[in-house]
């Protein structure tokens, strides 16, 4: 049996602990998978004396992160700190510089540094981890790297952010509103105390630029990901969703289409007949479309210590056994970029909820404002009546380009019988 | 650059000629992906001369399959002729021997020779690729054997069997029974004329059989697994399931019980709560459950020309790459035999579905046979009144061991009131 692979861990949070306990309980399993022990050999994190579950007694411990890149006695670096730059963006520059393979679960980092680090891995001949960083259940990166490599990808997208898809589900099935919703996931701890980075979508963002590098050869280009989040989504537009057969669910999805790459996040309406529907609660999913497979889906937990773990210990394990590949799938300076599509030339179905006052003429004011930018109506609900006072129109469309639908709804909001600004969720054809 | 990968492919049928297509048309692709060219430099069949569509004439011609394995000019045979003996098994074990790495699509010949031929595989420091032999679209063998490779797998289960699920999903559509349902299939091309290996499980009990293997570090053990197929399922039966809450699919299941190791195949209750419910048409789905994931789930075309060829090619990719692992994720001499659970002492909840006589009394000889079996009813259902007449009465069951659920159905079968031999569906609990 080779010698053991030699492991240093920074940051012991949840995830890092997760990672320490996965290595110690199946330390005999992975040997017996990698040929080769895995071993932690130092540690890092901002407190050595918290009690935190585990014994970190025999391991060498670092106050400074930047020392496990140093330590000689490490093969290689677990990131687990966070935060798109500072103290984890030098520890994982520095690992690298001094020959070490990483292993990251930062998403973050590798959205606004990723080619980068890439660059820098690969000339230095080692490995960089990233399974941990997208869907962490679910091995998305190695079946897009590694078991789909037959297949020229046409699109990925997936439910990215299970806190998201927590609230949404917690809307349908409670009928709760999104604060509502939203407080009762930070109880439960699936949301953070400040949820921004989840609710406005940027993580899935974060997620969704890395997917796209691996999927379609190209420099992670978070920038040019379109993003809007779920606080506008209305306990109504849950409600008519289910009437209209959708689910609604905040998707990643990047396409190549003949407009160019798009890549967006923002929520959509669904179809129920579709599995990605119901994968509900804190899972994700990934569904990725080639031209041989045409359809594979992924599902699984997406956090968390337990899901984050065994991402991390089956990258530890790939660079345990050898296998050391280019990071995302081809060598980064073969990465081509490609023209991003505009968001407003994405055409797509449109699901549109007005607020407006029960007056005769105001459907025919709404309908003309979507004639004139040759918006085609599908579906026109206007339930209940209360002549004089505010009711919901819901209308759902063709599919139209989103300039058009744009300019269509600056006109609706125009109207004086419309009284709060247009929503507007986009229906995906899956 | 290395050199090329020099491939042979020995049968062209569908998947054999979509094999060499996507090779042909995603050349450059696979050379970026893989840092060396992948080539077919030899193919045999039958017929030399049959029109397929590709081009082989720049290739070198086997007549017999087994030049392959002696042709010096093939580093890797890839073997998608079929049949779990003869010509198949036979290039198999040549290839290997002559220390050739195998690509293989053969279930049923892994199902029955699995552990010899990894054994073979291993002595000779060859690969033996067989992700197409499961799942064609979904890479779950690399999933097993390396991303999910921190986890102590508890449970493996899912459709495997594209014609099966098309089937029973026809049935639920459009209340077609077995028989219509069936014919269809075979016209739209789902079913082979003689279908049996299909419809009566036992292709699926292969792809569990193997997927148990890699799942639980254990040799083959195709004859421990039970097997029931879906030509018993009525369009009645289908029916009651949607009443019910549930769709009906032909699971696979493998997993770890007090009572040892399950591998069963049989058509499933399963609630339309869970994903894999929705998991519609020819598609097969695949469900991991471990102690660090807890559960993720993989769907995909299981077959076909494309799916298939995208397998291959993805084993391949990981031979040109230099990645070359144990074929069940531990050495083979390494496995290990876990006792095998009996299925009469399987434990779980029952759809019973009677043909009874309409006339009082018959319930309470019914229920009074499951009483005398400890078998605990969960609900009722009987639909319509008849009187003297012939109506169905479908009960389900809570949690009870199969052997008792079976002693009283024997019970209920002998009452006179009972006119056809009571169905039973086992509801899962996924």
């Amino acid at each position: 049996m080779a010698g053991p692979l030699r492991i240093g861990v920074a940051g012991l949070g949840t995830v890092g602990v997760g990672a320490l306990r996965l290595l110690t309980e199946h330390a005999d399993l992975l040997a017996k998978r990698c040929g080769r022990r895995l071993e932690v050999v130092a540690v890092s994190a901002r407190d050595r004396s918290r009690e935190r579950g585990v014994d970190i007694g025999a391991v060498a411990w670092h106050d400074d992160a930047l020392g496990l890149a140093a330590d000689p006695g490490v093969d290689v670096v677990v990131e687990l700190i966070g935060g798109s730059q500072g103290i984890a963006l030098e520890l994982c520059k520095a690992a690298i510089a001094n020959g070490k393979h990483l292993v990251t679960a930062n998403k973050a980092m590798l959205a606004h540094h990723g080619t980068a680090l890439a660059m820098a891995a690969e000339e230095a001949g080692v490995a960089l981890g990233y399974e941990a960083a997208v869907a962490g259940g679910i091995p998305i990166v190695k079946a897009l790297r590694e078991g789909l490599a037959g297949n020229a990808i046409s699109r990925v997208y997936g439910i990215l952010n299970g806190t998201c898809n927590h609230i949404l589900g917690a809307m349908r099935e409670s009928g709760l509103d999104f604060a509502g919703a939203l407080e009762e996931a930070q109880r439960l701890g699936y949301a953070e105390a400040d949820p921004s980075l989840d609710i406005d979508g940027v993580d899935s963002a974060h997620k969704l630029a890395i997917l796209a590098s691996l999927a379609f050869g190209r420099p992670v280009d978070f920038e040019a990901v379109h993003i809007e989040g779920i606080r506008h989504i209305g306990a109504l537009d849950i409600e008519y969703a289910l009437e209209l057969g959708y689910h609604i669910k905040l998707l990643g999805i990047a396409g190549l289409t003949e407009r160019g790459l798009e890549q967006r996040v923002h929520p959509c309406m669904v179809s129920v007949d579709v599995p990605i529907a119901h994968v509900d609660g804190v899972f994700n999913a990934v569904v990725v479309e080639g031209d041989y497979i045409e359809r594979t889906m992924f599902g699984g937990r997406g956090a968390g210590a337990g899901p984050t773990a065994s991402a991390v210990i089956g990258d530890l394990a790939d660079i345990a056994r050898g296998q050391i590949l280019p990071v995302f799938g081809i060598p980064v300076r073969e990465l081509e970029a490609i023209p991003a599509a505009a968001m407003a030339r994405h055409v797509g179905a449109y699901y549109i909820r007005l607020m407006v006052v029960d007056r005769p003429g105001v459907i025919t004011d709404v309908t003309a404002a979507l004639r004139d930018e040759q918006v085609s109506v599908e579906a026109l609900i206007q339930r209940g009546r209360n002549p004089g006072d505010v009711v919901p129109v819901v209308l759902t469309t063709h599919e139209t380009e989103e300039a058009a639908m744009l300019r269509a709804l600056a006109q609706i909001a125009r109207l004086k019988t419309v009284l709060e600004p247009p929503r507007m969720i986009r229906i995906e054809l899956l």
